[in-house]
């Protein structure tokens, strides 16, 4: 129930987080563009996990509730449109809280069809990222998760952790909450604090 | 029946309009590079929508005819290509027609599997628009589904006409027929008028 | 036998290719853009391959061997990085045997899923050359396998090899190697003799 209402927050931040990526670039002005952008941002992660797992009927077809929770980041990026693009962090909030949703999401659904954990924590973070990498694909963009490679690391991090809580046995939410938390502060820390992993360096000139 | 033979001639139209737009890039000269984008255009909607449904084996898969089709269009682009490539027009025509047919194609299919008409709607979308988008994407071009919006809210118009038909109860291949003729028809007047839809404004100056 | 042990050793090889690709590139000299775009590499095409076949589970979602390969691969990366990349052929090299592997395994579990034989060398070549594609395009780049056109004619000639000898009743194993074998050396003949397809030229002056 809690993984429900959380895949509609996931699915409703990542939508805006679309649409305002594809607003800011001439070419996707229309509504058309921007929607579509936002559309595909939200179920992106989530249908090419279902399509790798099997999982069939893939969720957006089968459960209007998700149709009409992009439908409402629409209506709210219509109605808020001027002052969200001011504030230029307000992207990146979105797309941060949609990240550390879909990871946890994508690992709990991995693990419910029987993928080794390996392999699980490696579905999550496709989950997360790829709507995020057709968004910025499409936009023209080195996608955001290659920008700074710590997104990614909060995601493993949150991912590993999550396993490893339930694998001890702990409530199923409770340690969805603390890997969510644990991916959100990451990489709010991250950017605050402008951490980042080293180089992959060969010591030779053209570095 | 009447969608099955549609299918083929959507086939042998994408192929074409794949095939046309990658010869006119430099570095997709040879053979093999506009052969390859003709297939990805032809196929990659109808692929992408039937393993969004899991409906397995996928239909180039297991008809040859669809691959019948393909070569008939490759021999055709060969026939004809001095004759083809000198009216710059044709391309266009070849991918609205392509176009017109997958969708009402992938809305059908869609709710032959159960899906609801909404998510139907965007599944004949997809079909539609996802072969000219890898087309565009191979060749390093803007999506010409994201270039005029319009293209693809004749797509939906149609499909969502399509549906409407169906609902009422109207023989279904009487309503492909209407809302064929409809996207076909709305996309030609677009390009001939310019129509197109507001833009996403904001009012800002950054636009 | 064979096949299992193949697919590990190409899941190494286009591991290898992927994370020297990248780490040639100067936004992804970060250890995760490298691994990440070695893992997809080495996964893209079965993973694509399974899904068109609707052969869930698909492989690395099950096998862990096929992990394992990878984390092989990066160690092999990290420790001999400095020596690897002074040898521009390197790149080229694991490519090309990560190419002659999947080629035939795509082939052999296509034919085995029931497909026709026609789009089972079809989907030898996507297995073959889809991971590399997802690498190209990664760091934006042309994808090698649309640079030059004998790459992918090496791939259909082996493949079309390789379903001329299993329907003359030869050994898998036996067609299998002679048929990979027969991959690898067009496309490093290919390279040494400077062999191209002939252009698709329409006689207009703008080719």
């Amino acid at each position: 129930m809690l993984f429900y209402w959380l895949n509609l927050i996931g699915i409703f931040f990542f939508t805006i987080s679309g649409s305002l990526a594809a607003r800011d670039k001439k070419h996707y002005h229309d509504y058309f563009g921007v929607f579509f952008t936002g559309f595909l941002t939200a179920i992106g992660g989530g249908t090419l996990r279902d399509m790798m797992l099997g999982a069939f009927p893939i969720s957006w077809l089968s459960d209007r509730n998700i149709l009409l929770s992009i439908l409402f980041a629409f209506a709210f990026t219509l109605l808020f449109k001027t002052y969200i693009v001011k504030l230029r962090r307000t992207l990146f909030l979105f797309d941060t809280v949609g990240v550390g949703i879909y990871t946890i999401i994508g690992v709990q659904k991995s693990l419910e069809h029987g993928v080794n954990p390996f392999a699980a924590v490696i579905l999550g973070l496709i989950t997360a990222v790829f709507g995020g990498v057709i968004r910025d694909t499409l936009i023209n963009e080195i996608p955001l998760i290659f920008a700074r490679e710590i997104y990614a690391t909060a995601c493993i991090a949150g991912a590993v952790l999550f396993t490893t809580l339930l694998y001890a046995q702990v409530d199923t939410n409770v340690a969805a909450t603390i890997s969510m938390s644990t991916i959100i502060t990451i990489r709010i820390l991250a950017v605050k604090y402008k951490l980042a992993l080293p180089k992959f360096d060969t010591g030779t000139s053209d570095n």
